[in-house]
């Protein structure tokens, strides 16, 4: 029996084209012999489609839409298709997540969901409710079992996925499932999927989208396990791909090649930066180049992504700028064959300090006028995105954002913050492996240089920071393991280090609330895996 | 027998302070004869904690902080305290929603709620796992109901959430809630409150916090029914209070007075207001005073919110500013007795221009130059706020936030949006309300002229928008009600202009992806309630 992996690119709420890559997907995998098609989960709705799923009209277009799609699969293989269903009482909600059955030209089963995760990207149970009934289907004289998002029970949660389906007879799971991408996170799904099969002897196959849609990347890597647990299939990593599985395969494919982090990473910011400026309408991009690793590195990511002919890279010296910054900036532009404007600032500092001298007027400078320049920065950024229809790349990186190091409204300012999730230590290791493998992208200078804001004469980040391999060590505790102050101390760390770090994350909450969407590349990024309140008293 | 509502402020994740105000609150209702006194949900964690709840230490220090508070209650009556609980098993995730009995200086008895929640502030199902045991206590011979949340509940979920205390033959009903504001609730609330105790014939009493975190006001009004439903205690709005509800009354006391939408939001807005900036430690504001209806209005929340000797009013006229606004803005500050700055913005927009000049050469102008003045302005209020550390207020509305007809980093910089919930044409009636309850204080040709932006020559809003009456019906519908195009031009609307608004809503999502946090006062603010993504493709 082979089972279709349709691993498509869908984007939320663009039900007429995300039908159209299905019924493309489906054909290739017809053509190829495919005795069952499986989408991704919710594939017709465009995961996550969020608040979309409050629009009553919006599920009904969807059924509209399956009923159209299974009309033109009328000759195809039968084909499941996830889609949101309303709630046959009430007034709809809250909804079904459900897998529609297509066969013959039409809707011949619904299977919906039986159990809704929290703690989800797309916070599942704000739409859906669990529904109890049955799980399973027949084709080709074989019963497989339909299991929704398996990989996301996790070892700390008792319950199996699979083992209803086991109980019922199932002799093939397919899982749909739209997980997104976050580093290191594929070989824990393929290790927990193979489990899966072998304890329930079960061949299971896998079904995940690829794609950028907001701050979620898919990395797709649709799989297939024989019952005994060995991988049989696999799919593209971060690419679409129709994955045929024959589920009677003994024999073990290889395992994946592409799991090292720093390849991980580069293919998942290439990707949510292409498909954000796509799926926004965006055909270029513009940033500003400081001299520094962070810019130089979203400068590569958005060349790569985009192409350089679309990448417009801006220096904005200050009176604080070292010439460093500018020439390595040049140096990088043209290694990245991208064009660049230089838009020095110091005439709009003055006119500022001019404007506010009298408000100002027997003040010590602060950060103030750090900031100032910052925003100054932004705000020249934003008329040329404005003026050229270009999206403007914000190039913070994580360590960065956690500890507050940033300008509301300055640096952060931006449509996509490309190296958001990414920690300081992680981009210097990305960017060596760019040079590694391509050709020394971002000159030696940059990589070697003491990072700096350059926002007063001689001033480095770690006058005010601790180093970034410690600081991110904290910030990788805290957040992405949710460490209290004592449990890091516990581990080792300076007391008064541990303290500062995690009293400057809590007082950066208010520039977080207000930043922009940035790609998640790990397993807790700032944004919607994060919610912490401002006006809030507690010292972590 | 007297049942003590202790209708408090907590801020989110301040155990201590949380418990002192409990501990003060307790003690007054000892004083007075309490059989029984009763938190809000969650009170001593201060909702909502939001992802404080997902570190253990913070769960772990609310016992500890409830340990003491029982010790320190020892003599008074026994008092029910709401707070998370580690689950036993796993590593304490997920968690329960419990209320603690404490009597005799312990803990007595835990119960936990048996239902989460979807779609509220808090997205409980995050954090939360339901428990099956017992909802019941006995006090002074009398056996106690606990609901959690009971006017969540509301007509179209078919769940009773007294029931089944109802059937455990409670003899009273006591609610914990946390309950957000919004405009037109309380009545619902009562009336919804009423019927149950009514239906299944038991007094019931429902305590609710106070005060602002973040984005959410709560209103108190915290109240009992006697079994026949009628109202016999209510505590103060938008205030503290210890509500002493004497359940066996039967005499109804009278309906509320308060309950008009004017003196509602602007109650809630000024508490909203004076929170935000209390709890994140501000003691003063700065707003732009543009000479128009959105920050006059948001001026006089100010002030009452924090006094006039702490609010300063900032005038940034531009070459395009009326004569008119700048003495409109002077009369309302004299008028409110505040401070004001002068700050003309045309030294730095010829700056701006000259910096750009190169980069612009052979371009037509466009919205890029009226976003720079915005950002200018935005840049100077940032850099008053950031020397006198005193909170910027941001002044749009609701309209203008849902079309876009705002400025991203512009007139949308600010630490909080004090109207960002308030359609346009009901900030009107709530300017006219304060003139009419609290003498002129906002000048009537501020009340009178045509809104605009005045970012370019002799420009209104009217020029881009639809008049504010129609536009308002149209966003709410589609806001709050989740109607689509289809239904709304149904109900009798012009399709061009409908269509045309609410693709003017979808496209406007990237700016509202990054605004400040806006006081809740409507069932549907933008914010955590609205949830769209922005690389989407949907004509709603």
């Amino acid at each position: 029996m082979n089972i279709a992996l349709l691993q498509i690119n869908p984007t939320a709420g663009d039900l007429r084209g995300n039908a159209a890559l299905l019924s493309t997907a489906a054909q290739a995998a017809a053509a190829r012999g495919a005795d069952l098609a499986v989408s991704p989960e919710l594939a017709l709705a465009g995961y996550p489609p969020h608040d979309l799923l409050l629009s009553a009209d919006f599920v009904t277009r969807s059924w509209t839409q399956i009923d159209l799609l299974a009309r033109e699969l009328a000759d195809g293989p039968p084909t499941l298709i996830g889609l949101p269903e309303l709630h046959p009482s009430n007034d709809g909600r809250p909804l079904f997540n459900t897998v529609a059955l297509i066969r013959g030209g039409r809707i011949e089963q619904r299977i919906r969901s039986a159990r809704i995760p929290a703690d989800t990207a797309l916070d599942e149970s704000r739409y859906f409710e669990p529904f109890h009934g049955t799980q399973t289907i027949d084709i080709a004289g074989r019963r497989v079992g339909i299991s929704f998002c398996a990989d996301r029970w996790n070892d700390r949660n008792p319950h199996d996925p699979i083992e209803a389906l086991a109980r019922d007879k199932a002799q093939v799971i397919v899982a749909l499932a739209a997980s997104p991408f976050a580093c290191g996170k594929h070989a824990l799904r393929e290790q927990r999927l193979a489990d899966l099969a072998r304890r329930h002897q079960v061949p299971l196959v896998y079904v995940n989208q690829f794609g950028g849609n907001d701050d979620l990347v898919f990395d797709g890597r649709s799989c297939g396990f024989s019952a005994a647990g060995a991988p049989i299939a696999r799919g593209a990593s971060f690419d679409a791909d129709v994955v045929l599985c024959d589920i009677t395969r003994t024999e073990p494919i290889g395992a994946p090649t592409d799991l090292d982090a720093e390849s991980e990473l580069w293919s998942a910011l290439v990707l949510g930066t292409r498909d954000y400026a796509r799926k926004c309408g965006f055909g270029s991009a513009v940033l500003g180049l400081s001299g520094g690793i962070d810019s130089a590195l979203v400068a590569a990511i958005a060349v790569e992504a985009l192409g350089p002919s679309h990448v417009l890279g801006v220096m904005m010296p200050s009176p604080y700028s070292s010439r460093g910054s500018v020439d390595d900036s040049a140096a990088l532009a043209a290694t990245l064959g991208i064009d660049t404007l230089t838009l020095p600032i110091e005439d709009a500092m003055t006119a500022m300090d001019r404007t506010l001298a009298a408000a100002f007027a027997g003040t010590a400078r602060d950060v103030t006028e750090e900031n100032l320049q910052a925003r100054i920065r932004g705000t020249l950024l934003m008329a040329l995105s404005n003026k050229r229809g270009s999206l403007l790349l914000t190039t913070g990186n994580k360590s960065e954002l956690a500890v507050g190091y940033c300008t509301l409204y300055g640096d952060m300012a931006g449509g996509l913050a490309v190296i958001a999730d990414v920690p300081k230590t992680m981009v210097y290791r990305v960017a060596r492996w760019v040079n590694a493998t391509r050709g020394t992208l971002i000159p030696e200078s940059i990589l070697t240089k003491a990072p700096s804001a350059e926002l007063r004469p001689n001033q480095t980040d770690q006058d005010s920071l601790p180093p970034y391999d410690l600081l991110d060590d904290i910030l990788q505790r805290h957040i992405e393991r949710h460490e209290s102050a004592d449990t890091i101390v516990a581990a080792g760390f300076d007391p008064h280090t541990v303290h500062r770090v995690l009293r400057l994350v809590r007082h950066a909450e208010f520039k977080r609330k207000q930043a922009a969407p940035g790609l998640q590349v790990t397993t807790r990024a700032f944004g919607a895996g994060w919610r912490m309140p401002i006006a809030a008293k507690y010292e972590p």
